[in-house]
């Protein structure tokens, strides 16, 4: 086992080097090759798929997670435009910025360059592979990908396509590997190989995740959970704010960036909780309330202290009553997880205010936490999201797989 | 100790939430106080320091070691620049960076933000502990500081200046901290401290580098060392060749951006090792040359196999005669170190292609590799230099002491 993941590092490492020479175009080729596969292969693919599917169902998996590891149609009509989007991206290898030329005559820029090794640690959806795959790739990175034993066939069968994908186009098929085993001393033996991958990526559950940093002595880029808020400010719009919790609360109640507290200025309590309770209650939320909310919305449940900064990943809302911006943003530094916090408002100075002291990867005004997604925001595709701020916080996209290094060129300048 | 240490990293954090909302004008206000007091202090430090001397001379330290330890009025007067310098430089808190209008009308950016607090563990040089601060109270960050204990009186005297200086100007104290302890066992319960501090950046031997990075729970930006090499192409200006090569070995040959091996490509061998070798053997430098260096320099010593990829931090260089670009560039990836590499050429391919191949942190053409510093590079100061690529690559200014998080301002969007 130890032989196997060193192996298979020590290939990721050497393939690496060459992904790093590799052209827009010929990255570009496989992501088409592999697109093409996918559409090809689709009845391998699902067939592969059901034996999983079958065994998950033995194992009497929940119907959720079963839905999770399912490749239909539409997933891979979705991966296929995932591979598309990520193709459409500018090769970011090789660009320069911050150019600039030095009173010596140096010229001075950073030139983007790959990171080089990705692992991604991952449980049931299979579309991760490909998801992953592609933006590693398109970054110049190789990437070691282990999902999780429910999926073991399918991500076998995928990882076979991708690898046929590079081969056939003048490119290391080791560049893409997929743990052929699934168990947790596996993982332990990938997160020790520090000489030889540069980034580990997991992607699951809050358990897989910790799981995942304690072992590790690779740097790792996570989050752990989401638990968001909507704060509704005085004066604010109380429609929009109505549009905005609904939206982040009920439209994916499973999603890291939906809202699972929604805090109210005590100035609008009276008039915002009637509102926003009734369209909430109506779409099946609970709501468990602090006793000034539970006063106004008899139907609220009393909130218990440990509602507040949970992640209900349902149709569950705390709501808690605020005197000012002052209580709702310590509320947010005591209860909040760095990831995605919005307030709804009026007022410019607040709104300011807001937006630079609420301590998350994405802080919005007038809009839903839900935009803290790389393809809400602009960057295309995401591999994760990151809520610690070392190299990246928020989405990750092909960019954050990348690093900087400086370029100097001289005429034959030396330092004095 | 694990209280004090604990108390420390927490009143740390504590700190860096108020440092995060400080403006501009009191930062460089705090810096001004600063200067002041160097400059007031001046007696005061130079005593405490003179103990720290005494004792180490007493221990048997090194004249180098002392030398370092030793606050010269030079050295006093380089910290009062190095604050000015920093102070000059923008306020990075708070500015928008990519910004953009999605199609829904959300304007994204993101803002820069400081990464909260940060530990430093370096060994003699006491003005460490007055750049470190400057630097890391500019991005809005609060500090630990841990010297040497060879330093351990200068440091808490510069240490209880920059607290005043941050008290008078209604900034906390305790945004920067020295640690009252020196021992290893102090070292391991900071680097304990995930929780609560965010980045870890050693700077000395590389002993105390792997100490650092064997023990550490929080991400550490370092380097172990600096392999660095000078390659001259087929076809170079011999004349430049000899220049940069003489400055990258012998203007300060015990620094981790001195060259340490010289490649030559065999077409200019029998030209250029003539030239070179005179001025470098006459400059005091010993020449450990491969066999076919030693068959054109008699006066070089025949270099062991481990004399390449050798840090001699002296006047030593390792000379190796190589086929061309392609041997070179494999010499350089197999033992260089992701420092600072530069190549001599009038070659337009090979330039291009060696800027993006050689696998370091700075990569020149025709230039020193000794301009691998943040000063020289236009970050204004620097904090440590990293060559991992994970957050910053290279020199590390004040821009490499922030995060930056997606901000969104919109008019009531939401996700569909």
């Amino acid at each position: 086992m130890l032989d196997t993941i060193e192996k298979m590092a020590r290939a990721a490492r050497e393939a690496s080097r060459r992904m790093a020479a590799a052209s827009g175009v010929q990255k570009n080729a496989v992501l088409a090759a592999l697109s093409q596969k996918l559409s090809e292969k689709k009845a391998l693919i699902q067939a592969e798929n059901a034996k999983d599917v079958a065994a998950a169902r033995e194992r009497g998996l929940s119907a959720a997670m079963v839905d999770r590891l399912t490749i239909s149609d539409k997933v891979i009509a979705s991966m296929i435009q995932g591979l598309s989007e990520v193709a459409a991206l500018p090769d970011p290898i090789g660009s320069l910025t911050e150019t600039a030329v030095r009173p010596n005559g140096l010229s001075v820029a950073r030139m983007r360059i790959p990171l080089g090794v990705v692992a991604m640690i991952y449980e049931s959806r299979p579309n991760v592979t490909v998801d992953a795959a592609g933006l590693c790739l398109k970054a110049g990175n190789a990437v070691i990908l282990r999902g999780g034993s429910e999926a073991i066939l399918s991500n076998r069968v995928l990882g076979g396509l991708i690898r046929e994908a590079l081969a056939e186009n003048g490119l290391p098929e080791d560049a893409v590997q997929v743990v052929p085993v699934t168990d947790r001393e596996a993982v332990k033996i990938l997160l020790a190989q520090e000489e030889l991958i540069d980034l580990v990526i997991p992607r699951g559950g809050e358990g897989l995740i910790r799981f995942v940093v304690q072992h590790s002595r690779i740097p790792v880029l996570k989050h752990y959970k989401g638990v968001c808020h909507v704060y509704v400010d005085e004066g604010a719009d109380l429609g929009m704010a109505v549009t905005i919790i609904m939206n982040a609360k009920v439209q994916r109640p499973g999603v890291c960036n939906a809202a699972e507290t929604l805090l109210v200025h005590a100035a609008e309590a009276e008039r915002f909780l009637p509102l926003a309770g009734k369209s909430l209650a109506d779409a099946g939320v609970e709501l468990r309330g602090c006793p000034k909310t539970c006063a106004i919305l008899p139907y609220a449940k009393p909130a218990a202290e440990t509602d507040f900064g949970f992640e209900f990943l349902d149709l569950i809302l705390a709501v808690k009553v605020v005197e000012g911006m002052d209580e709702a943003l310590s509320h947010i530094a005591r209860h909040g997880s760095q990831h995605s916090e919005a307030i709804v408002t009026q007022d410019y100075e607040r709104a300011r205010r807001f937006l630079r002291e609420a301590d998350a990867s994405m802080v919005a005004v007038n809009a839903s936490t839900r935009f803290n997604d790389g393809g809400q925001l602009g960057l295309g595709a995401e591999i994760g999201i990151s809520t610690s701020k070392l190299h990246a916080f928020g989405p990750m996209g092909v960019d954050e797989l990348t690093a900087k290094k400086f370029v100097v060129m001289g005429d034959g300048q030396v330092r004095s």
